[in-house]
């Protein structure tokens, strides 16, 4: 049986996505899509299409999350990988049965209302793995969240991934960050 | 600049392969397509399709390589990054000029003739990064050797991946080992 679709995406945890822009975006030349404030996941995100998968950039937003800890721990990297599924529960209920240790045992419900599950390291040979579900609803969503996000940043025929990169810089400048 | 055509493969370091393609094949439902000797990187790899992006499976056959000492200071997990490129020598010369830590400032010639160059983490956030070429002659190369690889193992209706399964549950056997 065929459950797998496809690698959704790499995450890589960094401590800072500005920095990390500048050699993933700026000088390897992998496309930006946008620069996201993910709350369920207390994570700023920045997204790195390529052709069918996807690099995501997390910059844990709170000291408590799994992902800060684990950057807290082993530095910045490579930290999980997404593998988008054909259906979630049907596959979450198999790895079960095969006595596989699941982070979710019912799919949690993210942004834009897609479906994703995390299994342990433990069970897959120490490699974090998402599961992920398209829903009917998430294109419509992502569609809506993508036009309220341009007209909130499209201003002067800026892009707005060059949008979304001032919005850091201004952050950052705010803030009296002078790295 | 468009450099990068797709993700080619995320690379797991395991230490028992057959152990790994238990979970991701056999139990999450991967696909496998063969499992091969790579002499020139010390590793057996299993590969596992996933639409156009791979997961390979590296198991070090030698003490002294770099993925053997990754083993065995972090223990198994993701190890690595590879992305296809449209040209690895420009993208090379422009990764340097820009003062990226290269592993290979120039491309190594693999198996099957492939072109692939590897970026130090130090440079990426964390990150090791492959770089990969498809070069004019790899297709024919594979071809052939895929030919060679079923006229050994094609025997009796097998699938080639469940003869390569065969081929390392015997070698195992034949060492005693009891795992």
């Amino acid at each position: 049986m065929t459950r797998i679709k496809k690698i959704d995406h790499i995450a890589f945890v960094v401590d800072d996505i500005e920095d990390a822009l500048d050699f993933w975006h700026d000088t390897l030349g992998l496309e930006l899509s946008h620069v996201e404030d993910v709350p369920d996941q207390n994570s700023v995100v920045a997204f790195l299409p390529a052709k069918e998968s996807e690099v995501e950039l997390v910059r844990p937003t709170t000291e408590d999350s799994g992902v800060a800890r684990y950057l807290k721990k082993k530095g910045p990297g490579m930290h999980h990988i997404c593998f988008e599924v054909y259906d979630i529960e049907e596959t979450l209920a198999h790895l079960k049965s095969r006595g596989v240790r699941l982070i979710n045992e019912v799919p949690q419900i993210g942004t834009a209302g897609k479906k994703i599950a995390f299994i342990h390291p433990q069970s897959t040979h120490g490699v974090l793995v998402e599961l992920y579900e398209l829903t009917a609803q998430e294109p419509q969503i992502r569609l809506a969240r993508a036009r309220r996000l341009a007209d909130r940043v499209l201003t002067g025929g800026q892009t707005r991934a060059s949008a979304a990169l001032d919005f850091l810089r201004r952050i950052r400048r705010n803030r009296g960050n002078s790295e």
